[in-house]
């Protein structure tokens, strides 16, 4: 029984001394090299490449290294019975807290007008409203979802959140499915997106979602690329509707050098770094689900796949 | 019996109105035009010129528009008689949460460099530990202090704090006095200043204590420009001792056009917003605190001139 490790070329080697000394009873395997396929039973994944999965006759569990796992199910022949564990580890959850309040509070406080004063030695006080004045808005109240909406609420703010079915979260108001959408991006002043990507939430920032948006409103993407379009985007910011976007994840990554983000003056690009896993707090994630999932115990982790996240 | 403003002269006539809508049994007038200056029961006032109050004689009490006093003690001619109470409306300590919240966070991801990769379109996925292995120190433990304490540790960094006399908080690593001041600079990697600014305290963001922080510190400033050896700071900035500064106040307001501050590439400057007074907020904390002070109840916004704050 061995495990086969797939992540970018550069970590590999430190990924698999790392989940060697973790996992000292499964012998782990580099991707390119997995010796006899038969005696592969896990693999741990970022990004596998399509068709790359099937190789493995004996799967019995894929492990996604992230909290999504698109990355995964976007193989047309991906061996559809193999049961996939996300890496949910209080980490990811940390970080991603860190980024959305980091980027919420930048745009609430006027700090790009603030930093842009600078150069110009300029002494301009802007005033903003305080944050319990100030809506803000989280679409997908999934683990990292309700987090940051409980952190934002612990900073100040009046948030709301939005999912797919009903979420109860104690100071959230939630709204819920398709018939409470438009209420709840009408006070979205700030709207902050981390959905799952699915068939249905494909594409969903786009124009008539940012239209329904206040005029003024900001948004953050710290989910998938393919929630937005961006050419959408780019007309809502061109436009003045939109102030501002903070964008962490996109169609192609490394974004583009071409693409017009880059040079954007309301556009701040981060380099998908919203919760970017430590090695060593998601190495241990990774190792406690396995071993869970080879001793039979439930793993909170397992993906349902009906719902596809 | 009649009160005295003294604001920015934009504001002057906002303050009169609003304050006179907000106490309609005591007569609001200018500073620059108070009539009897035997009628002068009550001046609330910002940075009120040396020599201005004294004109009173039948001062009862001075209202400082802010939660320092310092622009008000400043004044060696100050009838010292005279009680003092700080605005430390609600509002002050949220503003003052976000911006500290916002300002810790920013170093702590790395926003700086981020940010200046995105004009050279670089894709740099700088990786920073999570918050609960980054050690923030905030130095003075009052309202504010103890808020943004509490604020950081909710969004799940290691927070310790010092005072000049010994606090708790629960969650917080608490530091005081001047024996525990090394031990507690040397675990600090971002720095806060929120203390008091008093004899003891002023020019104590200085060389000495720069050199006991460790290497790659941060310092954040948002108490009192009075704090800081400003040529001190650049020194270890320059060295590479200290990696960033967030400045908030100077010794001179607005920052004159030719202080290096302006154009250092690690500082950013903000024209003292960390908490600017939302006037209507404010207004209200104010006429509260003049009531209860007139009925003879108590006041905790009333300043205990032995310790200055």
């Amino acid at each position: 029984m061995a495990l086969v490790i797939r992540v970018g070329p550069a970590r590999q080697q430190w990924w698999l001394d790392h989940m060697q000394a973790l996992l000292p009873e499964i012998e782990c395997r580099p991707w390119d090299d997995p010796g006899d396929p038969n005696e592969i039973a896990y693999a741990i994944v970022w990004k596998p490449p399509p068709g790359g999965l099937k190789r493995f006759p004996n799967l019995k569990c894929i492990v996604s290294m992230g909290s999504g796992i698109d990355h995964v199910t976007n193989d047309p022949e991906l061996p559809r019975h193999v049961p996939i564990i996300r890496t949910t580890a209080f980490d990811l959850t940390q970080r991603m807290r860190e980024y959305v309040t980091l980027h919420v509070l930048r745009i609430h406080r006027r700090l790009p007008e603030i930093e842009a004063a600078q150069p110009f030695r300029e002494w301009r006080q802007l005033i903003n409203p305080p944050a319990y004045r100030r809506r803000v808005g989280i679409m997908g109240l999934g683990n990292l979802g309700a987090d940051c909406a409980r952190t934002l609420k612990a900073v100040g703010f009046d948030v709301a959140g939005w999912a797919r079915r009903p979420k109860a979260i104690e100071g959230i108001t939630c709204f819920a499915g398709d018939d409470q959408r438009r209420p709840f991006l009408e006070r979205t002043e700030i709207l902050v997106c981390l959905l799952p990507l699915t068939p249905e939430t494909r594409g969903i920032l786009n124009a008539e979602l940012f239209r329904t948006l206040p005029e003024g409103a900001s948004v953050i993407n710290c989910a998938r690329g393919g929630h937005l379009v961006d050419q959408d985007l780019l007309d809502a910011l061109d436009r003045g509707h939109l102030a501002y976007a903070t964008l962490d994840v996109f169609h192609q990554e490394p974004l583009p050098a071409e693409h017009p983000f880059w040079d954007h003056p309301k556009v701040l690009v981060t380099p998908h770094v919203a919760s970017l896993i430590d090695p060593e707090a998601g190495g241990k994630a990774i190792a406690d689900n396995l071993r869970r999932f080879i001793a039979g115990k439930p793993v909170p982790d397992l993906v349902d796949l009906e719902q596809g996240y």
